[in-house]
């Protein structure tokens, strides 16, 4: 027998589940795996077997979505209607409780990452933080005073109406929107979609990431607009640390001198957290919550 | 001597200041009055002189903007620069601190109506609620488990980027943003700079009613997607409830069935409180807080 209490994460992506685990202590991440996302079942069974093997006091999800976030729905942490065949109507949260029979905590990845995000940058509640993430879509998430935003329904960010770059022709990629909101003219599917070449193959000064960097300014300012955040932390494989002198130049364009915001170095930034780490320590923190 | 306690409320606009007065008990509003905005010295004395007459435990202001609501500023609770003659720099907050000797609580004239229609639509910390006014400008706050959205910078959701309504060439009345934002292209200057008529003039059937209907629609769209929240309440004197229609259909056609938002008759609504009463409304509760 121990005492020692562990935390768990999921990162529940669209390719791969990653899971891990955190001693409570010591912070130290003591087991960590990678599932291929396949059917439900499968991927669920496997990633509760992992925890079997290194068993948790609590468990975070940061999810794929979209995920039904209202506390007195009947579908409470189920996943929605999404494209992701299988998947629409699974009970990820009530998996894991009748599994492991502990509690479980879920949201959405960029929930989790802007949680993660706000833990790393000090838990500060005098502060809010916007995590955006960049990527095969876009999603937000936005931490004030240690809350999330969005009490029954979960931000959809990246699907803010934009306005076109002047000249700019693409037809968008968004199966919904078209070229009419962020996603369908900044995320990945969009660089290939111009180009027909994929966009981690594309050199990092094709104009392509410029239209990207315009997109995601126009979004960001928005929602620096509607929600005032100290500050916003762009994440994603699209834009990379280089770009973010592209997005703070077009958010300063659009702004025009309106509002005076923080100084934009400090405003819009990368992640704290390296390598795409702030979904999983947002996993471990949320769980945390549980356990206090 | 006696035992009863009073709440004040301020509603700071460019050309006048609604005071009034409400026993705590009963809710009642005991006294009311309304001073023309002029220089701040006048103003700001005769409505403490109001005050004096019928005296306040706690007071609440929702002020025309923008105000400094970083709690740690130094200038916490002046207003900022305004193109408001002699007003940019005064400290209306400690005004009445220093005149009246009891707490004040300043917060957006719009973050004080959302707070008057949260509480007058049942105080529910389930959910969250939006509130714009289209009027002179265009202005939003939101509620959410009862705590307002912006921590250190109130938001200007009226200076929200658009895309223009196809053919609409107007090239807008912001200052700042020209036919960038909200607030060029819906707010009322925008129905007389489209016309030469001013807005309440106008035959109701006029198409500029629909450009104001459109623009506002995506504004909330926006909004809607980045905070979700629960209901999304439409002041202001340049939409009335009827034009409330165009707006939900606007923004039905935005979403495209992507979201299942609640029922669109629901979510975009008319003030609960009449007469654009919320903010006085707003500034009486934000005074009670003070009081807990």
């Amino acid at each position: 027998m121990t005492d020692k209490k562990y935390v768990g994460s999921i990162e529940a992506g669209g390719t791969k589940f990653i899971v891990a685990v955190q001693e409570l202590a010591t912070k130290k991440v003591i087991a960590k795996d990678r599932i291929s996302t396949a059917d439900p079942q499968k991927t669920l069974q496997d990633s509760a077997d992992f925890f079997k093997k290194y068993p948790v006091d609590a468990l975070g999800i940061g999810s794929f979505g979209p995920i039904d976030i209202n506390p007195s729905s009947r579908t409470f942490c189920y996943i929605l209607d999404t494209p992701k065949r299988g998947w629409s109507g699974t009970n990820v949260k009530g998996f894991f409780e009748t599994e492991l029979k502990v509690p479980v905590i879920m949201t959405t990845d960029v929930n989790a990452s802007c949680y993660g995000e706000y833990i790393a940058r000090g838990e500060d509640d005098t502060k809010s933080y916007l995590y955006v993430t960049i990527g095969t879509g876009v999603g937000g998430g936005l931490v004030q005073a240690g809350k999330l935003l969005g009490l029954n329904a979960h931000p959809e960010m990246g699907h803010m109406l934009i306005s076109p770059y002047p000249g700019d022709d693409f037809k968008g990629s968004c199966p919904f929107h078209g070229n009419k909101c962020v996603e369908g003219m900044a995320a990945g599917p969009s660089l290939q979609g111009r180009t027909g070449i994929p966009g981690e193959k594309l050199a990092r000064d094709n104009k392509v990431f410029i239209y990207s960097a315009y997109y995601v300014a126009q979004m960001l300012f928005n929602i620096y607009m509607t929600t005032r955040p100290d500050v916003m932390i762009v994440g994603g494989s699209v834009l990379k640390a280089q770009d973010l002198i592209k997005v703070r130049k077009f958010f300063d364009d659009f702004n025009d001198n309106y509002v005076a915001p923080p100084k934009l170095d400090d405003l819009i930034v990368s992640p704290a957290v390296a390598n795409n780490g702030s979904t999983i320590l947002g996993g471990f923190e949320l769980a945390k919550t549980l356990l206090k």
